[in-house]
């Protein structure tokens, strides 16, 4: 297995992008499995489309189905962010994706994003592992 | 690896149970695991018994959480199908499973589901791999 | 791929913290993935920060996204059991960790927890399979 550490430059967006990072570090590989890890207790993976709204709507469903106020029992730093501590529960910080002939199998629509409600951290490290089949 | 679509006939369900397929694609490939994938913005997969009501349990549940109305920014074809772009944020369209002597290792009441709330499209690709170990 | 089957022993609690035995099982087995599966239809795993707060927080959460009360389909045994089964399409119970020379790859404050609301079985089974890369 072939396992590297991208340092990923959030800055104070939620929802980042990393499929070109994936995609790059497949070329080449032939078949098998890509593994993607947020080694980070406030962050989760996704497979969604970007850039036609539903970033947006994923962050606003996010604030509503997990609501950044005084509720929760974990709650040092900024207000809310013990919602950002049961996000991976919700939105997993593990994602595997078939990988054909050096290429991720996505479908058309889909980009694998970062979603890191916790803004007050700029910079996340990624962990991309290949499983050669 | 061994990587196969499938081409799944979803008619108007939201829920289409995919053991079967699964089962099929496993046998006599001895141990392994055996990922499932929907290549699909719009699709999860989900591990849920069927047939006892928590199927219709599961789409209710989804309505209420992403409700189907004007409040996404992604709102081209029918009314609320920005929910089905945030669905698999939450319900994730990459799943693995292990598989023992060419059968998956399930519980006695899980069965692999694809969850796709967008009925518009009657028709569905799954990806099916099998990773030896 | 070596695979066993582990029993735990939940009592009345929602999360269990599986950390411990997932790294017993990683040692000395070099890089790959290890993969955690649930076989139950009530059950889910998680990566998320223990002992300071978020885990009751979780479970604060899923009992506010997934009412146990009366409006399930699925409706023998406790009041709001049907809960219990929608659950796994929200904390999916098959979950993968990179491993590196014997040791998973977890962000320091990630733990890998069993999430079970179905707390009438005191006792439950997890599959921990390795898969050298």
């Amino acid at each position: 297995m072939d396992s590297v550490e991208l340092e990923v430059r959030t800055g104070r967006r939620v929802i980042t992008d990393l499929t070109a990072e994936v995609v790059a570090f497949c070329g080449g590989r032939g078949d098998g499995l890509v593994h993607v890890f947020a080694p980070h207790a406030t962050a989760g993976l996704a497979l969604i489309e970007t850039g036609a709204g539903s970033d947006d709507d994923l962050v606003a469903t996010l604030e509503r189905l997990l609501p950044r106020d005084g509720r929760y029992g974990h709650h040092h730093g900024s207000p809310g962010h013990g919602a950002d501590h049961v996000l991976p529960a919700i939105v997993s910080p593990a994602l595997t994706v078939p990988v054909l002939d050096g290429e991720p199998a996505l479908g058309t629509w889909q980009s694998i994003v970062l979603v890191d409600t916790n803004v007050d951290n700029a910079q996340r490290t990624i962990r991309l592992s290949f499983l050669a089949g």
